[in-house]
């Protein structure tokens, strides 16, 4: 079966089992290699790279069908999650599918909901569904040569632009970093996503000052320099700091 | 003609221009006498008391969708507006029309996209719509003494979270307040949205370090005490700590 035929399949059973017009779109962060990444999914129909987003089930709490997307479309659980916002322009979605007719329920207007993921890119193995050749993560830096469909770069940008904020007022990191962690690796993760360089003296007496930070008894060894003091997070005050927010007026 | 005819009417009409599935909620809120309140509309049929809601024109973009729906319901325009998040639970909206059938375009499943306004109650006149008694500010502390129709209530809380979070990262008040205002109106703002009383001194030397405010050659006149100064928004320093944030990381 040829990628027009397998779409036209799965058209017909998603008018079945999926409301019209709504789509979702999560944009997954991870952090490798001192740099953010997004993973995409490259459609094997006309090869544009999109965002593994998905539908709502007729029969489905909308916030169970972004969970049940991730876990479908890259293999993704136990994200941390949020809603950011909603793409609406008229015809943002409707050309993509250029050699079907209307009746395609791919090609109908859509409003998309955009989701907010963070993610481990260590914790698991991605899978890609068989409608996509490959499913990636991308470097934020490397997205300039990827060629990306409908309207998917402009909430890749939006959604830099929510964790900019979101890092002011709530902890980050609990879900992009891996268990252990060097002062110096968070803040290289606070550098990328507020894309600008900071003071080491002054985020480390910060961050240290927030309480969400347990150091460890261990070092990261292997370097030519001292051996940095490894740190972990203090889960229950992390999760206080998530509730309540940072910021005292 | 009836409250019910009247639905049915419209209901056709709705088929006919609106996008299935999707409705829109704003979240109006308004500062007088020191307390926030929301608009509110209530409704012909039933009595219960619901947000400004509506829905997107099938050739309308979702931005212009939101900005048309605030006039039409409530005579609201210019007020400042932002998406803050998706309210999709099965059944949240299908059995309020309890005395129509399914062909009704109101009681099929809605997936509702909320936004927060800001507005100055004293800016216009509301004017209210054909489907709705009347047309009102709520104070908050007032809610639980009506009778609030779906899951209304709760996008309320989420929005009023939101604002919360808002008002650490971002500049407020330029929506809520007269053009004119004392030190001592600006916190009760901030008090009022946090939920919590504010140390005068520390509120008043964090916001003046904001650069946000202008000291205007006047005094508030009238009151038992010494007048207290006149302060307004210095636009230009408002704008770009909107655009940039508040906090320095």
């Amino acid at each position: 079966m040829d990628s027009k035929q397998q779409i036209l399949l799965r058209s017909d059973e998603a008018k079945e089992i999926y409301l019209p017009h709504l789509s979702l779109d999560p944009v997954i962060f991870g952090f490798e290699n001192n740099k953010l990444k997004v993973l995409m999914l490259q459609m094997n129909y006309r090869g544009k790279w999109l965002l593994p987003g998905g539908y709502v089930r007729k029969d489905e709490d909308l916030d169970d069908a972004i969970v049940r997307n991730l876990k479908e479309r890259a293999g993704v659980s136990d994200a941390y999650l949020e809603e950011f916002g909603a793409f609406g322009k008229k015809n943002r979605s409707e050309f993509y599918y250029e050699d079907f007719d209307e009746t395609l329920f791919y090609k109908q207007r859509f409003i998309s909901i955009g989701y907010l993921a963070l993610y481990n890119p260590t914790q698991t193995t991605l899978v890609k569904d068989e409608i996509s050749t490959t499913c990636e993560w991308i470097y934020l830096d490397q997205l300039g040569n990827i060629d990306i469909a409908m309207d998917h770069r402009e909430i890749i940008e939006k959604a830099l632009l929510t964790l900019r904020e979101k890092i002011s007022i709530k902890p980050i990191g609990y879900n992009l970093l891996p268990e252990k962690f060097t002062l110096s690796e968070l803040q290289k993760l606070y550098e990328v996503i507020l894309g600008k360089e900071l003071n080491r003296g002054n985020f480390y007496r910060k961050i240290k000052n927030l309480g969400i930070l347990r150091k460890l008894d261990e070092q990261r060894r292997g370097g030519a320099h001292k051996a940095p003091d490894l740190y972990s997070f203090d889960e229950e005050n992390y999760n206080k700091a998530l509730e309540s927010g940072l910021v005292n007026w």
